[in-house]
């Protein structure tokens, strides 16, 4: 059967397949925050021709249907068929976010003072050629010339069973290969004039996955690739994925959905680029302790129970085939480690991208994913914690919640007196979704003009047609056009406010942990998908930042790509990685009445104890 | 189709077989030295009943064809076949050699002063459960108990997958298994009360394969299997193997053939001990330099070439899985150490199980296989070579030559007055075909009873039937009956004599090299298939052996299983192999002039140079 794109190409496939998965394999990416099973409502497709079984329309409007949208993922062709993909419903490759730009991520290597050192170490030798005086074994001669060297290495049986061709092939001169962390020799290469190796810099989020295809020679990003993570399928945050991972063939599922989700990334992009996958040579991984355990498809399930044990938190250098990259075979594969079950290598990244851990003046760390783990300390000592604040400020759990990417709106502004918004949209396009810094924006304007209370609750009394009762109690409509809304419901705005009072909550401990006050912060540094966008001003009103002057922010974007980024090219970063690992303490929160008391009082607008946010409660006595 | 034995059992099959492969595959061995290629002539079996395409009789009389026999490895059945297989084409498992005996082995064994300490080692542990005090990950708790005992391994994807479940179904107390040579940590099991392990001793030789199924916990050998190397289809010799393999896709097919061999070995063996082949979990193969390559899929073609380069001497120990051995495929596969091309880990083994190397007295040992390898010196220096006396001590090469299993002349006497011979034969049966000792035997008895000139050739002018012109000219009729007869030609003799020139060259080269003489030998240990059965006396008359008391002279059998089961059983004998290995000085032969010079004198019985053999000339003095 066929599958025709409306100005675009024409896909043969077979079998019981939906428009999203056939999409998919042809590396078509739509959005779908849902990983496609229906629910999030964003790969919208319009059928323009031919049969096609529609399992269910999700929330689709009249309006849409009779348009002839469907939502791809439950749309099963049942012959050829046309379609249209909207704008909108393609997944924007490539993040907006500050850290991917290629000269900030080299300088910030660059400021470490480190040579590139990727994790295939190279040199070149030349052997004399064996005589009757000097008849040692290929393998002894090798291992001579690297003893004179101080190289003293491990020999898998892949390396010695091409030895005594490779050694005669390049006449006796020739590149050594090898990996220096797990002291493997790996292969033996012509000595080349002008050395092109490529490597990945893989961030594994509980929602998105991205990847960055690098030049190992003179570290430049040639490309990215993101996309969500097909796990979102089977759980929205790591402990669903976890209890699917313990029903039976459940972590074999949830890995090959990572697995595929990171080939399919990197397929496209090297094919864009003319280069070869078996080519690329290295990659490095970088994630939260749960989404390390299901991408090796190590048992997670002590992760979720008391007293919360991975498997690891440290990673030797496997391989490529292990891991089942389709890339060269024996590629060495490099996590960047973790600190415990709750803070993972994606946390010690940002550390790293930080340099917070090198300086005197005492820092906040703050990674607002799907998860929210916070670090404080400085160049001597460093405290985490992580604080279950759940996926929203990724899209996840709010009704037309999405990434940072083309649609989302950015920022909102609500007039005091028409209750009317105005908005700006990523990519400047029609509006397709809301992203985090989309919904602080909104939640703070709301309380600010009096849409919501202290608690977040919508009131009724306001006259206002954008205040409306919805499927699911209260919502406030932010956007309308084109025969599509945008609204924030009461739901989602007790998800944004539990989100915030649980990273409120967890700085909070963890400051009086330490025994320091939030004054004593010097430098806030906030990483996390939305990156860029986040209005610090707004985000204090709402409670979610410490309230400290404006000019202690730093926004990093997407601090896990950057580790995984700055251990891919040097050995350094990555001995630095597992410095920063061993040095931090890790506190267990939930574990602590204490936090389900800091939890409660945040849960207010800012809090309950408003003399935790002066300049807030300067704010709006001015504004009575 | 089916092919039915007669009192015996019925097997299926399909596809254009001969009934020698059919066979095989049913775990039947036929006798084969020519690996069934149709050029021994051993394999054969009577047609009773059904339609057989016979593409070649061989050199079958025209007797035996009209009694229904043919060659099993050129007939192929085209339809339900019955057969009858007369006793002396069964391949007789089970080596008859002085060593093989489980008690001398465990005695040379325990006489080293050594622990039992197998390729997989076992500690037993008992890790305090984590708690959230204690909150290290799996790794870290299982490295630091490790640390405590000075342990530091390197962790397999393999292992770490299983750990986090393995700790835990053992509640925490366990043995931990790994292995020290590569450093390898293999698995958790359960603490077993009574521990019982297998493992594999492995001898590969150019003509035949040899495996004991070893009880590692008490070093019982509990079963042994030999086979003909089926690689000798490709050639009798290294050589000729060598040449095959650097064929397009020879090297696959050697590597096959030999693995094939031992897996085919070993399925029976353990099926008929109730042991689960997975069960298995070590291994030590033993074997010249090339028959290691082949074994483990390594371009012979250097060894081959001047100045006769192998890949390595020394190899890793790496897993079943690489050598495709079918049992545990973790399992460590450790090679005994080779030392130059032509002198392998089967002549380490050798003086292992010799322990010439440390001792005072200086001694001589001698390999007589397919190569024949000497090593001359002492607890202090060891000396080597290679003098490449072809296979016809192991029957190959020899119109009626055989291993000495069931069936084979092992003596000849040999009436001066009639020319009638008198044999005694391998398991008391009717003869087949003549081993090693048998021909050393029937030339030494054949030149003091005049009927061979002190060249070896066949005098014309005696008056005996025994004496007669056969396909490849003159030859002597050792023994008739039943319609069979076994010869000695003219071609044997002179290969015989080649072969006894090559080594006693060898021996007057390498003592020439280290300036010692003869009679300074104290010791000459002699090792080969034929073994138990050499008459020392005789093989001085022929010239093989130096002209030394008998009573230095001592039968070590197969010493390349013998070191094999010792490394197998024992780290210790795992270093002392190291040690001997790079104790042996080695003296490429091929390449001096002298050694040719020396060949020829050699050429003679007893020698050229008589003065060499005075106990040879006293008596051949006595005899005239």
């Amino acid at each position: 059967m066929n599958l025709t794109i409306l100005e675009g190409k024409r896909i043969s496939f077979e079998g019981n397949l939906n428009i999203y998965e056939i999409l998919k394999k042809n590396r078509i990416f739509l959005t779908a925050s849902c990983g496609g099973k229906g629910s999030c409502g964003k790969c919208r497709v319009i059928v323009k021709d031919g049969p096609v079984r529609v399992e269910s329309h999700g929330k689709l409007t009249k309006a849409e249907k009779e348009k002839g949208m469907v939502l791809a993922c439950q749309s099963y062709p049942e012959g050829d068929v046309t379609i249209e993909i909207p704008i909108e419903s393609m997944l924007t490759v490539g993040d907006k976010i500050a850290i991917s730009r290629t000269r900030d991520l080299f300088e910030l290597l660059k400021s470490y003072k480190t040579e590139l050192s990727p994790l295939i170490s190279r040199i070149t030798m030349e052997l004399p050629a064996p005589s009757l005086d000097d008849n040692i074994s290929d393998l002894e001669r090798l291992k001579r010339a690297l003893n004179e060297r101080g190289i003293n290495l491990d020999y898998p049986y892949s390396f010695i069973s091409r030895l005594s061709d490779s050694l005669r092939e390049n006449n006796w001169r020739f590149n050594l290969c090898y990996q220096k962390e797990s002291n493997r020799a790996i292969s033996i290469e012509p000595p080349v004039e002008k050395p092109c190796y490529h490597g990945l810099a893989v961030d594994i989020g509980t929602t998105t996955v991205v990847v960055y295809l690098v030049d190992l020679c003179d570290g430049r990003v040639i490309d990215v690739g993101s996309t969500y993570n097909s796990q979102m399928r089977y759980g929205d945050d790591v402990i669903t994925r976890i209890v699917y991972a313990t029903e039976g063939g459940g972590l074999r599922e949830l890995r090959q959905a990572v697995v595929n989700d990171i080939n399919d990334l990197i397929m496209p992009i090297a094919e864009s680029h003319g280069i070869d996958p078996e080519g690329i040579e290295s990659v490095v991984v970088s994630g939260n302790t749960t989404m390390i355990h299901l991408f090796w498809g190590l048992n997670p399930a002590y992760i979720r129970e008391e007293p919360y044990i991975p498997t690891a938190n440290s990673f030797p250098v496997w391989q490529a085939r292990d891991a089942g990259i389709r890339i060269r075979r024996d590629a060495p594969v490099y996590s960047v480690p973790c600190v415990a079950s709750y803070v993972g290598g994606d946390i010690v990244s940002g550390v790293l991208a930080t340099k917070m851990h090198t300086r005197d003046e005492l820092a906040l760390f703050m990674d607002i994913g799907t998860n929210g783990e916070i670090v404080i300390g400085n160049r001597d000592w460093l405290m985490t914690a992580a604080c279950s604040a759940g996926p929203c400020f990724e899209g996840g759990g709010i009704k037309h919640g999405m990434r940072a990417t083309n649609g989302a709106i950015e920022s909102v502004r609500i007039s005091p007196e028409t209750y009317e918004p105005e908005v700006t949209v990523i990519g400047d396009t029609v509006p397709i979704g809301i992203c985090g810094s989309g919904m602080i924006d909104a939640v703070t304007e709301m309380f600010l003009s009096g849409i919501i209370d202290q608690k977040g609750k919508i009131r009724d009394d306001i006259k206002t047609e954008r205040i409306r009762e919805g499927e699911e109690g209260l919502e406030y409509l932010i956007y309308s056009g084109d025969g599509r809304e945008i609204v924030l419901t009461q739901v989602d705005i007790e998800n944004i406010i539990r989100a915030k009072a649980a990273i409120y909550a967890g700085v909070s401990m963890l400051l009086k942990e330490v025994g320091f006050t939030l004054e004593m912060i010097e430098k806030v540094y906030i990483a996390g998908g939305f990156g860029n966008y986040i209005n610090v001003e707004r985000a204090i009103v709402m409670g979610m930042l410490p309230d400290l002057p404006v000019e202690r922010f730093r926004f990093m974007g997407n601090t896990s790509i950057a580790g995984a980024y700055l251990c891919l090219m040097s050995e350094d970063m990555r001995r630095e990685a597992e410095r920063i690992a061993s040095m931090m303490t890790y506190m267990e929160l939930s574990t602590k009445g204490a936090f389900m008391d800091e939890f409660m009082s945040a849960l207010f607008l800012p809090h309950t104890e408003i003399e935790q946010f002066p300049s807030v409660k300067e704010m709006l006595s001015g504004m009575r």
